[in-house]
């Protein structure tokens, strides 16, 4: 048995742990930072995720260098730059930057988020760093400046509390990208714990916690150079538990991906896409994500408009296995499709209405064929032009 | 050799051909048609590509009944209602519909574009038909019967003249969607020549047209369940050469595909997205197709924003070879990116700027790997929404 409270703001609550950020002016014309850092006193156990995208960018090929589980205490943040298809002298950059901190670090990392194509402002960067107070605990200061158009900063933390008595605490910060956002589609999410995670475990554990949560929400389906998410453990909590561990590093991952998705531009839902009865897991995933990537499907929800053809449209188009016979579409616990229910009345399309108007609900599709199951998030599809295409029906 | 010629107006123009639309109620409070028909005196050698949704709808299954390659002088056309997951009993509506025709045909088909779900309201559409005159030819009505959220009619004709005088007629018209046209993405195109095409050319010659036309251009990227094109010959000209009227059967689709996505509400321009030197076709084709896809990539077309990054960052995310040491972006013929030019600097930026606002424009990819080459076409992504992201660098 563990418990779990949340606290308020980051990483300032986690032992051991430093945190700022400041503007060095990447981000003109505002008080806003642009540059932030995380330090942990002790050396962290880190691992990392990183974007599929063959044209990574130069943060990525560098912090790749120490392999997939190793240890550092540092990491710089910048915004408005991603660093990215910049060759070999986008990380001989890096290697400049984090050779001028005035501090001493251990293998320390860098990560960027911002347009393509451009190499960093090395000096504005190096004067940036030397203006940090190394020994803050601003965990605002760090969520605000590597926001790039999210609306609203991203952070949160857990203090886990284990039958013995003993705790632990895990905080994490992210910036996102909603689909309707598609100007920035990098999502960088830094996690810090004190509790002392061991070295078989910290990489199984983050992979299925991002697995669950970042990987299964839709932003615009380009998967952007700079995707990061980096889990650091310092141990000094001296606590740990497995179960309780991996418990609270999914809720992290999950609550800030949600929060990715509700700060889409525009976005007013977020909805569970979930497909039951599919041929194997493979073909539900493949038909969940399409569902939550589609146009079609997004532009219906913003009208909340019970359009369930749409969603058998792009089900029928999954290239997966289906049966327009055997499909069952539900809205949370409403049946809007069945072979019995051809036509949606103007009861059920009223509770329909009803459902569709939630902050939140799901959409669960029986395709009727095996044991294949799979969940996908994603948000509507709002704005001027959305209505236009939202009220077709009508 | 042959000569084409470019006609006025459609089917009208076309040998033994009649056609006409009116409005039969399901299209309410306009004098706009929603009901057409196409018909040929004699009968015709017909073949048909379908749409490959799983779920395809009740027309498709009906005319699927004849094979790949039949004799039909009769086509049913109406918007508003797709009859699109209405099980048997759609097919069943569609046979009480086609055989309430007052005048004799050989395997009547049907087409239909609209809402998914819904059975047809067949009593309006049979009091319809008992309206048409089956001698009219008046192919502005059958065009913009059949429009759905297209802001224009969509036809052409083509008179091609063989090398010993003898000559054919080819015509066509379409209904379309565009990529920012989400709510109805079904594209409809019927062709109409009196070109005595045999049965062992018909079907070879569709499907090549079909896939460097309606195939190569980015819809939003749901297949719908009434995709259909059609081609009908009834050789009343008794004139026919296989390479000429490849040509004008290609320039009909390719034209009209074009029109479909200039027609997407808000497009401003139609662009070519050709990736060379990919390890094969099949991978170049994956990254044209993703480019022409991309909200990331339509929102900076839009802008006019030449961030190349965007369309580096989607081929990096296609899943196939590329290397950021070999790869060169092109608009036209402005190099935007190679490891030769890593940033753009002001003055070819101020060029790719000047190109991005021409009407259509060329985005070329040389990955450098190999000889696979394909191209996509694709529209601009605008709406106030967009420009938010449009004008991101700024």
């Amino acid at each position: 048995m563990f418990e779990i409270i949340s606290l308020k703001n980051g990483l300032e609550n986690v032992q051991g742990f430093f945190c700022g950020g400041l503007n060095c002016g990447l981000r003109p014309n505002t008080e806003q930072g642009d540059l932030a850092f995380i330090r942990s006193e002790v050396p962290c156990l880190v691992t990392a995720t990183y974007t599929t995208n063959k044209f990574c960018a130069a943060p990525i090929k560098h912090a790749k260098r120490y392999g997939e589980i190793f240890e550092s205490d540092f990491v710089l943040i910048n915004a408005k730059n991603a660093n990215a298809m910049t060759g070999k002298k986008g990380v001989e950059d890096i290697e400049e930057i984090l050779g001028s901190l005035p501090i001493k670090a251990l293998n320390p990392l860098m990560s960027s988020t911002g347009v393509i194509g451009y190499r960093l402002p090395k000096d504005k960067i190096i004067n940036g760093i030397k203006r940090f107070d190394f020994n803050s605990k601003d965990s605002n200061a760090l969520a605000t400046s590597i926001m790039t158009t999210d609306k609203f900063k991203k952070e949160l933390c857990f203090k886990v509390t284990l039958e013995d008595g003993s705790s632990f605490t895990i905080a994490a910060v992210a910036k996102g990208a909603g689909m309707i956002n598609p100007a920035m589609a990098t999502m960088l999410c830094f996690i810090a714990t004190d509790a002392k995670v061991p070295k078989e475990d910290i990489r199984e554990l983050l992979v299925e916690a991002v697995n669950d949560s970042f990987n299964k929400i839709s932003v615009d389906g380009d998967t952007s150079t700079n995707d990061t998410v980096l889990l650091m453990s310092n141990g000094l909590s001296g606590a740990y538990d497995k179960e309780a561990f991996r418990v609270a590093l999914k809720r992290v991952t999950f609550e800030l991906a949600m929060m990715i998705l509700r700060d889409g531009e525009g976005a007013n839902k977020v909805v569970a896409f979930e497909v039951i009865g599919a041929k194997n897991d493979e073909e539900a995933k493949r038909a969940a994500v399409n569902l939550s990537n589609s146009l079609l499907v997004k532009t219906a929800l913003f009208g909340a408009d019970p359009n369930w053809g749409r969603i058998a449209s792009t089900i029928g188009a999954s290239e997966i296995e289906c049966n327009e016979e055997k499909l069952v579409i539900y809205y949370d616990d409403l049946i809007v499709y069945s072979k019995e229910y051809p036509e949606l009345d103007k009861e059920r399309e009223e509770k329909a209405y009803k459902i569709m108007n939630q902050d939140s609900f799901k959409i669960k599709c029986d395709l009727g064929l095996g044991e294949g199951r799979y969940i996908a998030y994603g948000c509507d599809l709002s704005y001027e032009y959305v209505k236009i295409n939202a009220e077709y029906r009508t």
